[in-house]
């Protein structure tokens, strides 16, 4: 449905990135950006606002931070590594936090529920290109 | 795929927007943002960057505009219908003139091919709600 | 203190537009956009969140067009005015809109009254140029 | 001018980092986002546009990623340590990168020259909060 991976295929080339990784980590930002965005609003016009504020303010920080990412990751000329980890890094961790707040409400509020799920997809696929070979030499020289 | 439409159900409800027609015009703004950034990217890097210089700059608008969209359609707690109609029409302008520019470098650049596609069915789809009946009596008073 | 007049000094020049007025429009959007993502968090953090739930919805779509607008604008090689009116529209709306409902909470809340001075700023700003002599014609025909 | 400290001040506090050091580090994300969009566009309407199309890249880049930066910072409810800490170094070494080839082309294009400055600015900003003790334990911790 996407055009993601087609255009992925039609570019210079993702440097020793893998292409479906890539393209699934692209789209699951994009997703998760959205369904952060429709979360924290969702949360805001619940009666019971007070106990999902925390929920707001994670779920704002995630879709930022996804947002961003879907872009770096999609111009693919020049792959910054240190950039593109520190930034997969803070996507993972923007994620996590998401899901673990929303997965909290998940039986009460349908939104968290879903919210949760495509945090986890994202932060699966964001963790899964930090897991690969192209950082692995990175990751041993940061000790991080 | 996008946890676009089970959101949109979730959630508070869009007024008297058509959620098919709502939840495929946020999958089309985010998708278009995504080719956009990849489409511009891609442009930079060609031997012959000085023929595709527009379309390097209504590719970027036209990613900030999709952005933007995205995320207040993704808002369904108060539609308000101004913001939404003039916000519409500012993407459906950027998605109409950034695929007349793609499609002048379809036939030599793939991204641009793929781009315009991308495009052109974020407008249509942008364009759906436009010419839906919520926006029929304001458009009338707007004359516009 | 910002770099945005001396850029816009740089560059290919703005067509028809004031430098003055559009260097102080970007600069508004992006205050307007920081100070309504700060005012939507503090909102959350209030005791009293469910009378402020509104603020939060609006105060995070202003900040997403005003981002979005301050990118467009920053753009100088090619002002498509229709893109660029459409695009004042929506952001003067929803800064008038967020200020309105700021002003409600103004005198409780320290932040919603700076963010509502922020978007008034904003709005006058965008107005500005609205009602500039490059965007009368448009302005005439488009009944708008 | 910009209204981030007042904001600051207004809110419910920003942990233990220091307040002048934060809103000093936002209005540097913020300006460097618009510096890095301005010139990326002004870069594509140039003669010579082949030279600078790495810059046209760092540039974009670098905008998003101080543009999400900007708005984490805003949110000062609850500071995620590890997420600030890794979205700042992705945006110091955005600015870095952005800032070393801007300045490459500072002699000839007034553009990189201004953009160059604004990003060493905002290096500088981030780089700050990222030494000051509230990320020393951090640091410490992680090895990074």
């Amino acid at each position: 449905m996407s055009h993601t991976r087609e255009l992925l295929d039609a570019g210079p080339g993702p440097g020793n990135l893998d292409r479906d990784e890539l393209s699934a980590a692209i789209d699951a930002c994009l997703d998760c950006a959205q369904a952060c965005t429709a979360c924290a609003d969702a949360d805001a016009a619940e009666e019971e606002v007070a106990e999902l504020r925390t929920c707001i303010g994670l779920c704002s920080d995630c879709a930022d931070v996804c947002g961003a990412t879907a872009r770096v990751l999609s111009r693919q000329t020049r792959y910054d590594e240190f950039l593109v980890q520190r930034l997969l890094q803070a996507c993972v961790r923007a994620c996590s936090s998401c899901a673990d707040e929303c997965e909290r409400h998940a039986e009460h509020h349908e939104h968290c529920r879903i919210c949760a799920e495509s945090c986890r997809e994202c932060e699966r696929a964001c963790q899964r290109i930090l897991d690969s070979e192209a950082f692995q030499e990175l990751q041993a020289l940061a000790g991080g």
